[in-house]
């Protein structure tokens, strides 16, 4: 099976990487993009048929590897 | 409109941190993940109406700031 982690950083907590792309878009003359966030994927193949037992096990990957649970939250897909 | 960007090594380029992540995944127990490979997500608004319009824009930040063309390919997302 696929497992897809989209990782990012927590709404309020000051995302400095989107903050410099936004800055580097405005200079580019893209004035009107706003809002801009950066986060991560981690995308990789997992062995085993059962997607409910897999987003369990990818949860578990994610607490303690894949995302920093104090300042960043995550989105798990399971794909066969 | 949400644009949404991923951005991730063209295949047959050697994914560093992809590695470190798979090795460091192993280490932990779950030794059948395979094949990871870690990407950007940047997410942002624009201003408009045309849906394509503001596909052929947000196309030109990738190729001039967002990616790095000689080893990253993308694939954007507009939303309204």
């Amino acid at each position: 099976m696929k497992a897809v982690v989209h990782v990012f950083l927590k709404p309020g907590v000051l995302d400095v990487q989107g903050k410099a792309v936004q800055t580097a878009l405005h200079g580019l003359g893209w004035d009107d993009v706003d809002h801009v966030r950066v986060g991560r994927v981690i995308e990789f193949d997992i062995v085993g048929d059962d997607s409910a037992a897999a987003r369990t096990r990818v949860e578990a990957m994610c607490d303690r590897l894949l995302a920093n649970p104090v300042i960043e939250g995550y989105r798990v897909e399971i794909a066969a």
